[in-house]
């Protein structure tokens, strides 16, 4: 039975155990909720002190070229690029995740004017849904084939334009074989679109060895990048040139300060750039993803791994018999870095395990979501979470929770 | 004649002069760019740290609930409702100005589904042109009649969805009949889309006064919001329960957080929300138009007035003959708070200027372009900006300047 010497002993030989110092964490708290708002680093503030205090208020209008603003989203893009297998030129970064899934789902049904049906799963994040049905009732003739995963590799068929999956499910952390059901959709004729949301700083992605088309991203998850951050989009090389997006802002355009009336896209991932994009915002992103500067993803992968083990052991043995369920694949090779549990009582348990200092989240129905961030969370965090949990469910914590909810109701 | 002692008296009963202390501006400097890029208010400079160091940092994914970041749209659009003529429950921040007009444009074909035409003008900041391009380029039927400004009226028949202008022609300043114009299209069954992005804290808007329909305005220009700062959105209190945008993200459901697989609009203004919001930008620009505070809008337009009669009688009197040409209207009551001039060595003059540490911007062909920003531009400023031109038309300094840009091009 592991205990938490073992666990001190774990962080002592960690090769990551040093990156933790890197962030500016709140004294008392275990932080598990990386995979929705990554925590602060002390990079991004400094970056951001510098963006705002510096750049703007000193260089005022200058700082579009003396801090070369206007490559702010390439250089961003380039350090994302890194972590999730594309070339540097392939990625940019500005607007939010959905915004951008809206361009490269436009952009794929431009390049496959033929074929009008998009593929996709029901039950993930719901934002990528409500893009395409906007799009959908937007755009005459557009179908959306919305089936369960098992049923994609029967819908993908000669209508269908491109299917758009998000890699990572963001509710239990199955992840999807990006190679394989990239293959298919190819077969197909399809283009694969990949939303890599709860992917991208927190397991291995190869957007190129897999061959994958087109790919979004949160900016504000393990990437840390800050609340609402700018999200990132990819576009294989191969694409570029024909790719059109709908959103043709003038940063976008060839020759922004030409202030010519007619559109024409500018060459490469640029033309994926719509209006002025957001400094400040891209300036945190920018310090914050310093954090990953000598890692690899294969190290944080396996942290994360290792993080994950540990957690179900410790809930295996110490939890069994409580009520919870685990929804997280137990391979660890099908899963990203989270892991979920269900339990008749999971939002009163999350409001007690927060009121104690542990931080996870809770999403509807009866879900406990636990985020690994391998780049600050320490093996010992994971023994006090479930030393808490234990404390939790033994005293009966939760059952307060329970009524405060209720009583906020009624 | 005018003198530098005349400039200081105007400074000394102005009743804005207090105001500047509000900004952090850097020493030796005249900036006369807030037109493009507003200065930095002190406090969004201590709004941002707080955002970052406090809610992000310490309060992490908790300051949703207790910074209350769910409601910074509503909060910031409220703010800046108060200076356009809008409800506070009409307007919101988020995206950009050209994501905004997309919104817009496509919510207004969609309440006018007969009708395929929309109306603009040519030569105007050129990205609502390119959102249209985009928008027709993608949904079939759609027509843009793109016409001079004495052809507006005639382009208003049957046809028409909407008339989308920027009320402030950035390049000159010319003004546009905001009330009008919304006239006119409204007989011809069409709806009014204003661009405010050189108008929104620079003049008095009454968007409701005008009937306006939906507007769009950029938050880094004269609302002072950071490089990139998150645009707004306007939609009249009645057409709210109508309208439909297609950028459908979680946003603007009705229940972000029940996570269900089918979009529904929220009520109200937020329905425009798209992804999940800036929120450092958004931060920012709630702190900077703070500096609004306490202040009328028509206290700054007749100080804006003041600095732009004051700057054209400088000008008359002391650079005629130099080969300056007045494009703004020499009617305050025709123009925004901006002036500009041609010269057939804008450019370098301009590079001149801002050697100097006099920072007005140039849009080509040869404009060069004075932003009047009456919170911190002091009546001196105009003295001495003009001063400096003298200075550099007589020593011929803009002469280096264009051997520097020649020699960069070739």
């Amino acid at each position: 039975m592991t205990t938490r010497e073992d666990c001190a002993a774990l962080d002592a030989r960690d090769p990551l155990a040093g990156r933790r110092a890197l962030f500016d964490l709140p004294a008392g708290v275990i932080y598990l909720d990386g995979n929705s708002l990554g925590a602060l680093p002390h990079a991004a503030k400094a970056r951001l002190r510098e963006a705002a205090e510096q750049e703007w208020g000193q260089g005022l209008i200058r700082s579009w070229n003396s801090a070369d603003w206007i490559n702010l989203p390439a250089r961003v893009g380039a350090k994302i690029a890194a972590l999730i297998g594309a070339e540097a030129d392939e990625v940019t970064a500005a607007d939010s995740t959905s915004i951008n899934v809206f361009k490269l789902v436009a952009g794929a049904l431009a390049m496959r004017p033929e074929r009008r049906v998009i593929v996709t799963e029901p039950g993930n994040f719901p934002t990528d849904l409500y893009m395409l049905q906007g799009l959908a009732a937007f755009l005459p003739g557009v179908e959306l084939r919305v089936v369960e995963p098992g049923a994609i590799l029967a819908a993908l068929d000669e209508s269908v334009a491109a299917l758009l999956l998000t890699q990572t499910h963001y509710r239990s952390g199955r992840l999807h074989d990006m190679a394989g059901l990239t293959a298919k959709a190819h077969a197909a004729g399809a283009l694969a679109i990949w939303d890599l949301s709860h992917s991208a700083g927190a397991i291995e992605v190869d957007l190129n060895g897999a061959k994958a088309d087109l790919a979004v991203g949160c900016g504000y998850k393990y990437l840390n990048g800050g609340p609402g951050a700018p999200a990132f989009a990819f576009i294989a090389r191969r694409h570029q040139a024909a790719f059109r997006s709908p959103l043709t802002g003038w940063m976008g355009h060839a020759a922004p300060f030409e202030f010519s009336d007619a559109f024409a896209p500018a060459n490469g991932i640029k033309r994926a750039l719509c209006g002025t994009p957001p400094v400040l915002g891209l300036s945190a992103l920018e310090g914050a993803l310093t954090a990953f500067d000598g890692v690899t993803m294969a190290e944080v992968r396996a942290k994360s791994v290792a993080l994950g083990e540990l957690f179900i052991a410790l809930m295996d043995a110490r939890c069994a018999g409580l009520g919870f369920s685990l929804v997280s694949p137990r391979n660890p090779a099908e899963r990203g870095s989270q892991l979920s549990w269900t339990h008749p009582e999971g939002y009163a348990i999350v409001q007690a395990l927060i009121a104690r200092g542990v931080i996870p989240d809770y999403r509807a129905p009866q879900v406990l979501r636990f985020g690994l961030t391998p780049l600050y969370v320490r093996f010992l965090d994971i023994w006090d979470a479930v030393e808490h949990l234990v404390q939790v469910m033994q005293r009966e914590e939760w059952r307060e929770e329970r009524f405060k909810q209720v009583a906020a109701v009624t």
